[in-house]
């Protein structure tokens, strides 16, 4: 609690000196992990009312008792219908010029609200919100360091437990295991554990395959601790390999490590990625079919976006993962991912695990 | 991959046969689960557009593979830019009316979609949309009922496991553990083992806390079998309780019974609200802050929904749950929830643990 006293107001205070940029006099906000960022509700639904002088978190009958436990130094307000209670609440407050997030309040809910209140201005907000997570404070960081040392944990203690004839869901079942009795509170997505050809499917689902003998064998895994989520990718061998997946695995690592090389503050995304991409090479480049990464925080997938074609410059205290591929379709696939720090002269991995190859017998 | 080849085109024919209603040429879906719903593609991103002739889903590089193996019948086209790949396909086909999901379409993308093609007109299709899902076939009710039996069976393992000293935390664990054990894909959401203040808590997360003497439990559960969601409560008794408890606990199991015997095809859902509301009382009404049930499927959550100012009229094979629950906070609550498929003239319960209060010592 002592905590959200000093951060939370912060991260209010913050974003209402935007307010004269944007010409409004509120924002509206319906993205819960913009919620939760800016009031510590964690609850699945509601809306924040960010206004000059006030914030109004408004929550159904459900969360009523929830938010009361959760939120200080906001007001809360119960609605019966979401429309009526913001329709309500913005006349109370006699706010004129609501700026919203466009990229994710739907067309229906925006025709509804601006029927409701005809005389109001509503000023969508999209680029002008899209990295207001992005940079990290000091308790963002302490969480997504305790999620990323679970995860990696998991994925080693895993990596000792692997036999011939386990199938990949139970894989994956126990990588979920060792990473909750360490502490984690969920997964931060779905565990992708991929053997042979499952291994060129870059978002895999596991399956009741069982692992054998010349396999390559991804494993993308990530927790959460206290909403904060890690991110981390291993590929490894069980068994030999052949030469060209021992080339491909050098290569990705490659491409890896010297895109994290140069990452530091006031470098573009886009060269991020394209370094990955050279690094790859002529030869293989085109068996990469993502980009090379993405920032992350309450969410796994966030601002800013590792792309050839982002915008996105990268700061000090942005949390971004690095994480180059490449896929054979019906044969294998090999990734290679950490989540580092960026900071002003470099960047800082906080996923653990060494991402030279491993070989189990 | 035989029964995609049945099932699949019938739910496309379905949705255009309603296109001269809607005045559209072609629906452009965003929505990742109304894609599953028409063509098989598990991803969890991309988009599908449905024309006269057509049905063309496009991806990004990331699911080019996994999309040719899980969709047939279908074009399937690579978009680098996801504006871009829309545009070019709506030219390509000439498309000039077309109805989007305007309840799950972000006012950004929009804005996007319309200055890319100007002369095109865009028809929002929100109420037309709500219930495309909510009456399930064969296929869909087979894996709901394995889905909730593996579900019921978990919870009732897991009643035989509580132990004085046991955490939230540590039960919910074991739950989805028994649960993936028995085959479940993946939880349909984060299981619910709250115990006595938390209870209150309609939507409470696992906590650290230890399960106590005294204590009312509410479990609340569901998982997924091949994309199909199920969802019980129970609320079981950790020793004697007293006197009120007892009384509130007939009385939502009185509300629930007497919902459940009241669901038929044509009955409205707000009829089946104000039974459980009514069955409640004057005495407990207001201490019920949610509404009675929703429909369940491919989400945990989807039309129709069961509150008192519900539009929806329920319809043989609709699945939905019934779970009142009272909650009284910083004290305890109790919720008790069962899925029904409704039929003509009754419904059957798919959610199979008995409902009688459960005291264990």
């Amino acid at each position: 609690m002592q905590q959200k006293n000093k951060v939370l107001p912060i991260r209010v205070s913050l974003i209402r000196r935007k307010f004269s940029d944007y010409k409004v006099d509120s924002i509206i906000f319906f993205n819960m992990n913009n919620i939760r960022y800016f009031s510590g509700f964690t609850g699945s639904d509601g809306v924040l009312i960010i206004n000059c002088g006030t914030a109004i978190l408004l929550v159904d009958g459900r969360y009523s008792a929830q938010a009361a436990l959760e939120v200080i130094d906001m007001q809360i307000i119960e609605y019966k219908d979401k429309i009526q209670g913001i329709t309500q609440t913005i006349k109370d407050y006699n706010l004129k010029n609501i700026g919203f997030e466009a990229d994710f309040l739907t067309v229906e809910m925006y025709n509804q609200l601006t029927k409701c209140l005809p005389n109001e201005v509503f000023v969508p907000l999209a680029d002008e919100l899209r990295l207001i997570r992005a940079r990290k404070d000091e308790t963002e960081i302490a969480l997504m360091k305790k999620a990323a040392e679970i995860s990696s944990a998991a994925i080693l203690s895993l990596i000792a437990q692997i036999k011939p004839g386990c199938t990949e869901k139970e894989l994956a079942l126990q990588l979920e295991l060792n990473a909750r009795k360490s502490g984690a509170d969920q997964l931060a997505f779905e565990a992708i554990v991929a053997a042979g050809a499952n291994s060129a499917l870059p978002h895999a689902r596991p399956t009741d395959k069982k692992i054998k003998k010349g396999n390559l064998i991804v494993i993308d895994f990530g927790v959460k601790c206290k909403g904060y989520c890690s991110d981390e990718t291993c590929t490894i061998a069980f068994g030999e390999l052949t030469d060209k997946q021992k080339n491909a695995y050098q290569t990705v690592q490659n491409a890896h490590d010297r895109a994290i090389a140069i990452i530091k503050a006031n470098i573009s995304a886009s060269a991020v990625d394209i370094c990955a991409r050279d690094a790859l090479g002529e030869k293989y480049r085109r068996y990469f079919v993502h980009g090379t990464g993405h920032g992350i925080g309450l969410e796994v997938h966030e601002a800013p976006r590792l792309a050839s074609n982002s915008k996105d410059i990268l700061d000090a205290q942005m949390v971004v993962t690095v994480e180059p591929g490449l896929y054979f379709p019906g044969l294998w696939g090999i990734r290679i991912e950490d989540t580092v720090l960026v900071k002003e002269n470099g960047c800082e991995k906080i996923t653990k695990m060494d991402k030279d190859l491993v070989i189990i017998e």
